[in-house]
């Protein structure tokens, strides 16, 4: 369940072996042994997941999975899809079964749904903080191991947009390349002759006169490297709409708005995925 | 390398699939295209892992690996050892060899180094926070999904000690439990008939009626939840060292000094493990 | 279905590869030529699994998951739970479906059972030597490669405890330990600065020296090793309950309640996992 | 290292899987936290891994790989090959690396060996009782989940042969079968229209009009099931050489002899694999 | 669903990772990204698979497996069965569900689907070319990596039969083994004293000496390497139905019904699995 | 060692899993009974890889990997490099080591080096048949299951280049794509939306409308579906460089001249992929 019908979880293909990992780190060997202990075999049991901050949900497939894993007789009710903006106190989920299943995997269930929807969270904050501006917010590869495709579509379900997922899906072409190949001219060429007819080749510049010389071999985009805000606007002219224009490094919600002004294209921001704090939520068991 | 000859890393058998995993969804199908399409088959490289801020180095056996694992003929070679307290600026490890080799692996070693250098970050600064007292810091189940050992050990490298590492390794009776058990006793009686002689059993409570009732049954650890320091501070009076005393529930940085003051044992901090934002750490490379 | 309420097998997720790895090991690549070849699609059959000797069940979940992997319309219907005592002849479950799914599942299903039952028996058999006794019965970790999970659950089944799982859920110091740190105290006080809060220590001691020492530092449990009875009632005079004990050492069904008559908490027992015998249970095919 | 340049271990693709399983079901989460605690880093040692009883050698390979996969620094010599007698107090190998390395390996290490021995052990008494006599002794599909390819080769190591590895390397066909198919004769024509040319069939039979029957259909062998000597002696003569006999059904030691002077070719024996007890093997620190 | 009740497709066990592994290949880190942004969540769509030439259908159990672990929403309905021959036009099968499932799921469905009927198209070509002799065409060890045993079904589904599986179902004599031993007599004794009495021998053979002498020693099989139709009928005269004899080399459709002639026992066709050309399938949405 | 330092062969953390799939196939359970049974251990060989008709070399690597895979001991020297065009008769490889670690890799390595080699070579052919025009030949996704990445690595090999990989690393609108979003704006509308600003969009067209439609809303490039030349020609006038052109439908060596002369940029070719015979290659013993 998600807010628009074109934002689209990953395949259950994807998500389960890291559900599934993430559930056996969690009974090691014997399992539960407090709620097995404690608990009796067929005691049933109904608790809700809620917010305990205002934030973006993202995540709810995870969850489900982490209990449906565990217990297929535990029944997982979404209330709010994911990208929804919940508030504090707000209830995100229901889930109903055995307590043994709902107390086995409910940590592993809250530890990615509070992680990604951490993630969407400051997703949204920053997209929100550019609402006025055309340009998109994106993330980057610095993600948490493991966490790939999860963590963009996180970005996703926040509003956001993705950058390449690896290292095999789009070519760029950073300083130690320009450095290896000689220059700019020579490593464009070089990516050129490579590249297949759908990969799109972005270069990262630091000066303005790296930009002239990507342009002039033309290229799909440019990521321009811890500009000012100054140079962003003139690179921006000298793109004139002939590349994608990319502005990176250390961009916070604070900067965003003056980076967003310049007219860049795209604002990509690591720690969108490798600094989240999780938003917080929490599983309270009923009556 | 550790700082200390008995911290020592989870060996490479757990290592090997995490980081071996996360290379993978770097590569992708393709691999590391851009790289291939400029840096010759052959040609040798040199860069140097430099913090970018300061902070304490966690994490060096998972980007050795990341080298080693995408070309044996990288060599890496550490500077400073896991534990090290690091300045802004200084060198953590050179790494030379293959310059496609240094190239594909470089992202996936830097996620994992940074990601768990700012686990031992936080940890460490709220270690230090209350080195007035004997109280030691700890961990939770809290974890990012996938990575509970490293980040387990990452707490350590920080000064931290650990948590249960999982459902199986000691039992932890919370309050779904004792209300399942109908009382902190029969909770407490359910849980020593099946523990094994080797599992410690820990009383979560929210009072301190049930503290002392937990005691009058015995317990090995007491998790004190959500208490005030005054409370704590009566607490720590009932149990007289016949428990442990833990105290949880959000403790931050500012409030570490207050909490430990009150005399409880271990203080343990979800977000050191979910909520830690990265220890920034780049690779250069040289001439 | 077990005979407690709070015996619980251990979860799906643990179970599941090992009982997919022995189908795949049985079914090498071509699968079960002579049923396929002789038994054709479509046709139905009803078996019954029953001991063919007197014992304990243990693996019945193994058991019904060896057919419901092979084909999931094999219904299981299990008679008599785990931890059940049955007789020689007894009807344990009934299998109905599918002809070749009952007689491809047959050897997987009958391997794991009737090997899980031999452990459950012999502890059953050792428990019940020593029924007079508080004394408990656990087993080690001398186990079958890749069986550790279900053979301890089958201790627990035949009415038996567990040491510990492995080398990470609790400490146990043993002679080359001590021999490393130089004496008894160093080795406990490294330990004791090395453990989270939640991990027992154990000390094995082989001279009641060595056990007042232990004792000196505070240690969870003592692990007396080869003594003789009129050791290890002197051992338990000396430990006066401050530590648990647990003795050691080639303990058979013969010399048990000599062993359990000496006072100490716990006896160890190697063989319940790495030489019982199996339970002969069979599989007959009806009308 | 094998006694016979003919016996060859399985190869390291199919026992490293099951070496590296066994270790991380040891290592859990956190590893050995005994032996971090308190083996410094960098501490070398010697142990010997000697026999505590007589018997034959098997799995050596497997134990090499155990301490090869915690450390590559741990060397491990063996002085007596698989296939080996050795008498009680013998030495069979000697490990020498890094204290740690060795004390985390050590039980894995044992337990493979000490499993495998007992099988080749078993084996060779039976092997032994029936030396005057060309009946071979083979093992059956009753093996330990997960263990069937490395059993088998213990059972080789102790000088037995081995049946059929799985359900598709030959057709068995048993009572089942022939019920299903209404006759003997109609089971093996079914059986021969699927077969490979390079499959054998061997028919299961209770009787001497069963085995008359399947040897006018020309069988490659016929399993005996369950027969006196007498009905064996007279089930060799109408066999004549047509087929393999194998005589089959709960031999012992002791009753091995008088069914191999029966003239079978074959007698199979289950318990070698599920019911062997392990040969004792330990390992010693030395100075 | 197959042409005969004892035509058995390989268990889901062994091909669930087969497709599993191959979308994922497909899917990468995110997904149908076109069809998720095209087709909106909710949207059903109904789609036939159609033959665009004749030939051989063999692999719906993989078609199918697609689909279901794609979306289990997606009902795939056979018309036709393994083994059966479809003329150009036909319909094969019918799907139905969700459009972004049977989207993501079609491409890999046909990569299996037309794959295996290629096989199977081609095995049945040149069975029908020799249909007037009693001869039997078998397929070889030279199949695409990781497909082997679904390459083997679709060869029966086309209605050859099956060679060895691998390595370790029979014994392969061949010329390098005999260099090794020193003769045909050395390489087959010291065949025999290793194998199990269920493991058939086959002798490659160069010559009719070589042919001699390995009928001297007994031998199950021999395989007639590259030999002409007139030494391959002399061959069958000296074998006398003592061994299977099976031609071997290059053999094409045209050139088939000559070898068949010669009398021999069985064809061996290494094309059929390593360069048959896929049968066109293709996947038409309806409505 | 591949032809040109820019042709990458794929990482061997890509490679390794495929190559030890495999092995496993074809060790099965017991691995290469033969040669255990007629080699003796210890016994060195030597052998080469020599192609039996003309063609391109690809998969050295994977080659080299199943000998050292199941034996370091084994040397694999390639003397021609992947991408080399090979005589019939022509040396490609020399392999020296264990016997039986070389009889027991060679139909692994052979099956990948053939059918690796087969589709280098059939791509090389059709390359050079339109060596005279600036269209480039690529691959499509009808691969077979479990081998995309190397085979999209041979057709580089031969001279091809690569369509996309997957359905994940750009997007391509097909005619269902069409009709579900109501016509071609509104799919490429919703696509755009959608797409990372590194994702390349294609649009599959059956018509001269449809294309102009496409250009019209800005496409990176346009699939011309089963075209004939003379609209093919019409259609590169119209796209007038704006897109990428790509024709597609059927390919052969012999039409490709005709396609290539209309001046589209891109000719895709499924059949490079899915029906490539293999490059016939033989292991020979040497003396």
């Amino acid at each position: 369940m998600t807010t628009s019908p074109f934002l689209a979880p990953p395949p259950r293909l994807l998500i389960e072996p890291l559900v599934r990992g993430a559930l056996l780190e969690d009974l090691g060997r014997a399992g539960d042994v407090t709620s097995d202990a404690i608990a009796p075999e067929g005691l049933k049991t109904r608790a809700v997941l809620a917010a305990r901050q205002a934030g973006v949900v993202a995540g709810l497939d995870l969850a489900r999975l982490a209990f449906e894993l565990i217990d297929p007789r535990v029944a997982f009710k979404a209330l709010r899809p994911d990208g929804a903006h919940v508030s504090a106190g707000e209830t995100i989920a229901v889930v109903e079964g055995p307590a043994r299943g709902v107390l086995t995997g409910e940590r592993t269930a809250l530890n990615f749904l509070s992680h990604l929807s951490g993630v969407a969270s400051v997703t949204a904050a920053i997209v929100a903080s550019i609402a006025a501006y055309r340009t998109r917010v994106v993330c980057t590869r610095k993600t948490t191991p493991g966490l790939r495709a999860v963590e963009k579509y996180a970005v996703r379900a926040g509003g956001g947009a993705n950058h390449r997922f690896g290292l095999d899906d789009a070519m760029l072409i950073k300083d130690n390349h320009i450095a290896i190949a000689g220059s700019v001219t020579q490593a464009l060429r070089r990516a050129k002759a490579a590249a297949g007819h759908l990969v799109k080749i972005e270069l990262e510049v630091d000066s303005l006169d790296q930009l002239r010389e990507g342009l002039r071999e033309e290229v799909d985009a440019v990521l321009l490297d811890n500009m000012t805000p100054a140079m962003l606007r003139e690179a921006v002219v000298i793109a004139a709409g002939r590349a994608t224009t990319e502005a990176s490094g250390r961009i916070t919600p604070a900067s965003a708005p003056e980076i967003a002004a310049t007219g860049v294209d795209v604002i990509s921001v690591g720690w969108l995925t490798h600094s989240a704090p999780i938003l917080d939520i929490g599983l309270d068991f009923e009556g």
